[in-house]
């Protein structure tokens, strides 16, 4: 597998652009993007599961279902989530899109990022249009400023690509997300939109898609904030010329492990991008009795607010990451435990069976210094092994969050 | 009922201490309180339901199952928590207050609130055992020193009393409590000590103290974080010389009553003072479709780290408000909810029936801006009512806990 340095446009047939329009507030701030394909794709989507869902994504849902789509619009700076006439609103983005590309209106997926009860007006989208449009292109630019417009408080676009051999044809698959805050997604995460020109069924697309977002997007916390517009959308072209996948063979395998690569590197880079975070944690619980155990105690540590200060703080207080384990809800045996931290500079035990270690604070601080911060945990039952992703609390994100309206 | 100025020692026959004994670092921080009553009382406890639990708490857990006790010892600094040889200490500070107050050891509980990890050497305990007992006051005291040596991070102490009338004589109850941070109890909180003169059998009051803690202490968190430690237990020593309570008749139910006003007024104090915390929280959810799903929906209210950072930053983002009730599991029309802000300040309808309404975004940060910060939802399903408090999500919790152990 080589990593290619692009994303939604680097499988054939894809082109994507991005502008102005001014549903943001101020300059210089890109919130319309915009991704199609040649030609009609298989898609498949999964949503949030927050029961307070957005305009767009009850449209997608919808649109969606015959597994069958061929662009996406989105637009950040205003979610259209419990906005007056929201349907409305993500209706006429659809359709705007459709008549400028020329396609079905049912082949438009709409997804929005933004503020939560604003109306969004779709006079501006509709004005920049034919601009939008035009700027199409294949290029990796394209994809640059897709990602760059449906960016929120994310301090760094997440873009990522990938080709690999499938079926004697070089496959590629690439994506963009978005997500800062409100970021514990129950299903996809805000906004990622992948796309490949593999040629792969509908149902095999779909359940690919489950299965590595169940250990990508849905492994990762920043605030433990379920959004109301989590989306996650996958658009397979079939241009790579490979024979189709249409059972779970090696070829599936292959794609699937590439996607979760894919779907790995833009998670990881949310959590590390969560909003106002300076540290990167990556929990690693091994020997739990089994894989859905091992997430829930992973999940609970880098969802514990008390480790998210402690690493911001560059405090080895590993009392938190057993405590935050503790209360997961999964039963294990306090006195097995042993606790490790890990980092580029180094690793350092702190806890063996349950008690704590004797341990030079000053390596520690040291080693939790580093931007990406390794917890492991290993807790001496069986086999099973889950790793998630999540940032420390910061001055930063109470700042952001505090006065994120105006 | 009538409010009295003082807290465990307010009923008949209990004295109360705090000493510095050296068990935090620093000068004149209290650190070992103990309270005592003149005679063995019914007791009932309730405890951490996080896997993880400190050595007293397993302590207490044995020491309280035959429903009787007679003092309680409680240290702060030192949680006394994945420490090594924790049991050991935890029965050496028993038997350090046992014999000094001349009584069985299986009559005293212990405590310890603080840094999980660390070994708690009860030398010093010991070395100011004397003095401690030597202060054993029934004046308020005696109730005020003991509430502020169980104090970590806490800013103010937490001390209630109350008295009323039951069974034709002047029943006494009142309190102390700690807590601040690692707050999102599930069963009693931190440490909470109560003392009553009330004559009541050792099953109704169990049972009464297990109704009351599910409607207080379960229902505010500071941080999401269940600590290793909670602990709540009432003494009830039996010298108000009421008829001894042994069914659920009017007197229960007027001691259930006062217990109740008591401790919502130590959690609501509890909230109040969260780590770092500028504004109690406090989310009313109405006319939901029972008691249960009604908690439900206001504890991930008042857990998010969105909301709480809006309320910071005295942002009527109410939109955070549907989301948190949204992924808090509980099904219900987000297209029926009302949201309103009310405070000292006035009251402000944010949302009606899901979707915005225009509000004066001044008199909304005025509301905001006062300590106390009620958030209403209003589900128009059924009769359900239910009240949780928290507090909001500041730089200085981050700061706080950025740096706890040092």
């Amino acid at each position: 597998m080589k990593q290619l340095e692009s994303g939604v446009t680097a499988a054939k047939g894809f082109r994507a652009a991005g502008v102005q329009a001014g549903v943001k507030p101020g300059r210089n701030r890109l919130d319309v993007g915009l991704i199609a394909s040649d030609v009609p794709c298989t898609a498949a989507g999964l949503f949030t599961r927050n029961l307070v869902k957005a305009s767009p994504v009850l449209l997608d849902m919808e649109t969606v279902s015959d597994g069958r789509a061929q662009a996406i619009i989105a637009n950040s700076g205003i979610a259209n989530a419990c906005a007056p006439n929201g349907m409305l609103h993500a209706q006429e983005m659809q359709k705007l899109a459709a008549d400028a590309l020329g396609i079905s209106q049912d082949l438009v997926l709409v997804g929005s990022t933004g503020v939560i009860g604003m109306e969004l007006f779709t006079e501006c989208i509709r004005d920049h249009m034919q601009e939008l449009v035009g700027q199409l292109t294949d290029d990796p630019a394209g994809s640059d400023l897709c990602a760059r417009a449906i960016m929120t408080t994310d301090t760094v676009k997440k873009e990522f690509a990938f080709e690999e051999k499938i079926g004697g044809k070089m496959v590629r698959l690439g994506g963009i997300s978005k997500g800062s805050g409100m970021i514990h997604p129950n299903m996809g995460t805000m906004l990622a939109y992948l796309t490949t020109d593999c040629a792969i069924s509908s149902d095999l697309l779909k359940k690919a898609l489950k299965q590595v977002c169940d250990r990508s997007f849905n492994r990762i916390s920043v605030d433990g904030d379920t959004s109301t517009n989590d989306t996650l959308i996958i658009l397979a072209n079939g241009m790579a010329g490979n024979p189709c996948i249409c059972e779970e063979n090696e070829d599936y395998d292959a794609f699937v492990s590439m996607l979760e690569t894919l779907c790995v590197c833009l998670a990881r880079r949310m959590a590390r991008d969560g909003e106002g975070a300076r540290h990167l944690i990556t929990c690693t619980v091994r020997h739990a009795e089994n894989e859905a155990e091992a997430e829930q105690l992973a999940k609970s540590v880098i969802s514990s607010s008390l480790t998210k200060a402690a690493i911001f703080g560059c405090d080895a207080n590993w009392g938190r990451v057993l405590c935050a384990m503790g209360y997961s809800g999964v039963s294990f045996d306090p006195q097995k435990v042993d606790i490790r931290f890990v980092s580029k500079a180094g690793s350092i035990d702190v806890c063996r069976n349950g008690a704590g270690l004797p341990f030079d604070e000053e390596l520690a601080k040291k080693i939790l210094e580093e931007e990406e911060v390794i917890i492991e945990a290993d807790m001496k039952m069986k086999d099973a092994e889950v790793t998630c992703w999540g940032c420390d609390l910061t001055y930063d994100y109470v700042k952001i969050n505090g006065d994120y309206r105006t």
